[in-house]
């Protein structure tokens, strides 16, 4: 049986050699497992840019959301504020975190459309001296637009505040120097952009940032700091590690190494989203961001303007058909959304293409469809 | 290569067929994926006793400590109290949760080599009406000892407090009716005796008790009533889900079924766990519990009085054989750990104690050794 090719934000399509290298069961303890975990860690830093730059990258099970909670449940002290930038779902999100955990914590919300505004955190940071901590999230994976986290890094570095960059859907697929953007903690996951499966996420922290978060944390099991000391003391997780997920994961890195490195998956990415978007265009659809606020991670699309036109059907026409995509988050449109990542590449997209034109005909939609 | 067989707590050596079941990318959202999902729930409940008995399934990201404290989190009002009952480490871990949950508590503590004893427990509810949840491990997996939870539920369902059992390394493998034992919220992992993969772990919740717990959740992501919630309104988890180890657990599921259930799996845990013994005997090797106190699950065995015995050359001599056994964790004895659990065989076992047997000899150690 043959897989659905993913094209959604993830869990991803992965190599056949990622998940083949879980056909083993290492112990958590083992000295093949402990190598791994520190393989990776180190592969991790050189990726972000910051091999021997004071840098400390750090696994966390579960899902991306735990490894987010993690980071603003573990470096905000009791008596610290956290700014949240937010231009859709997932920046929305890490504010809904704060809440739960009752942090202090203010919103700075901007247009889904527009990427965030610099000079608006930086506002927002001169008006409120009880801001300790910034974050926002690189690519919005709600729409696909990036944000820039350079420029926002910058007017946060200058403000003393501790950065927080939710990169979850963009590390790996983007060139990025962590130190440059003066990033304090970045956060993504496994089954990203890596392609490796879901089951961990990580960190990468200044260290000196995270040295000073003693007694900043809110639980036993996301405790970043705990997390690290655990990983130096003895190479181990503290709590039983996620051994299978780990042996792909390293795999994944290894290929990614062999694709290139990162600027070889950017262009594979990229034309995956050029492909899917030059196609999509000549049905006439319509992409939700304009064109040069659009990233090559996810692309959201408005629903056509025919009455015929039918998310369902068209999910579940693609569905039969051996293709995955994903329903829309935008909250002030209909949208759906398409991704470019993971062990797909542009042959996989013109297949989807193909399969979409066959279900707007299903729908009796003529193509193209006239443009609004 | 063939991998070590593990004679831990966990990850555990599964079945070829159970790694295999990862050999595929299901999205988060499709529609196998979700039925998956809801028949691991559904034979959850079968396996505890409970099916349409007012309790409910709830898988968690992470390892098996992530799901305890989203239990302890999650269902302690922030005017509750909770009381752990330990006799070990692990018991300890969850008043260390309470601790860093900042969640009042006490804790009944008792020898490692005995018991809990529910009259203590019952004493220490009846003289602190601010206690309104009890804590208790099934298996200490420090030690092997089985606690008595039937009785303890008894004491803790008279008193109207809810009722916690971290049954991690034990459910599965001894035969136990959730509902009989009064048990609210039961916690086990997937790496366990189902014999899957690590990544997520469980809880097997009573209905009417999860539903009071609305507002105590003290964290997004580890909010038991918010991913139950997540999982009954459209069958999905709320972020990532670990889409591999699901499927290997599901497959987990069936192998258990076909091996005969728990009471085929508990016979061969226990015939692994008296080859064990017999042999370690044998020795002249020494439990650390009394037999009638030892369950069938892990042994800790106390290091031999000769001065010639090192446990890291004993298990650095079993790894390059490829055996993988564990340290102890008892503080108040010399102790190491061998499990019983996972797919492993009396044959694997004989294997494990004739290597143990060369390794003594290599230590210069005669065998058998006389029995203080």
């Amino acid at each position: 049986m043959k897989d659905k090719l993913l094209f959604t934000p993830g869990p991803l399509t992965t190599s056949a050699s990622v998940k083949a290298a879980m056909l083993r069961d290492l112990g958590s303890r083992d000295f093949e497992f402990i190598a791994a975990v520190r393989e990776i860690r180190g592969k991790l830093l050189e990726l972000g840019g910051v091999a021997g730059r004071g840098y400390e990258a750090i696994l966390m099970q579960g899902s991306g959301t735990f490894a987010i909670e993690s980071v603003i449940g573990s470096t905000i002290a009791a008596s610290g504020k956290l700014l949240v930038a937010a231009n859709g779902a997932y920046g929305k999100r890490i504010a809904q975190i704060a809440a739960v955990l009752k942090i202090d914590h203010a919103i700075v919300s901007g247009p889904e459309n527009r990427p965030l505004d610099p000079g608006a955190i930086a506002r927002a940071i001169r008006h409120d001296p009880a801001i300790t901590s910034v974050a926002v999230v690189h690519c919005e994976t709600s729409t696909g637009i990036f944000n820039p986290i350079g420029e926002i890094g910058a007017v946060v570095d200058g403000s003393g505040r501790s950065y927080v960059v939710d990169a979850m859907s963009s590390f790996g697929a983007v060139p990025l120097n962590i130190d440059e953007c003066k990033i304090d903690y970045l956060v993504s996951s496994a089954n990203k952009c890596i392609e490796g499966v879901p089951g961990f996420a990580f960190v990468i922290a200044r260290r000196a940032a995270l040295l000073a978060t003693e007694g900043c944390a809110r639980s036993l099991s996301l405790d970043l700091l705990a997390q690290w000391r655990g990983l130096e003391s003895n190479g181990q997780f503290r709590f039983t590690p996620p051994t299978h997920a780990i042996l792909a994961f390293r795999q994944a890195l290894a290929e990614l190494e062999e694709e290139g490195g990162i600027a070889a998956r950017t262009a594979r990415y990229q034309a995956n989203y050029q492909t899917l978007v030059a196609g999509m265009r000549a049905m006439g659809f319509e992409e939700y961001l304009a064109p040069e606020l659009q990233g090559w991670i996810i692309t959201s699309f408005r629903y056509p303007g025919d009455p015929k036109f039918d998310f369902a059907k068209l999910y579940g026409f693609l569905n039969e058909r051996g293709y995955a995509i994903y329903p829309g988050i935008v909250s002030e449109a209909q949208c759906f959304r398409i991704g470019s990542i993971g062990r797909i590449f542009p042959d996989s997209v013109r297949e989807l293409l193909a399969a979409i034109g066959e279900a707007m005909a299903a729908m009796g939609i003529a193509l193209p469809m006239a443009r609004g």
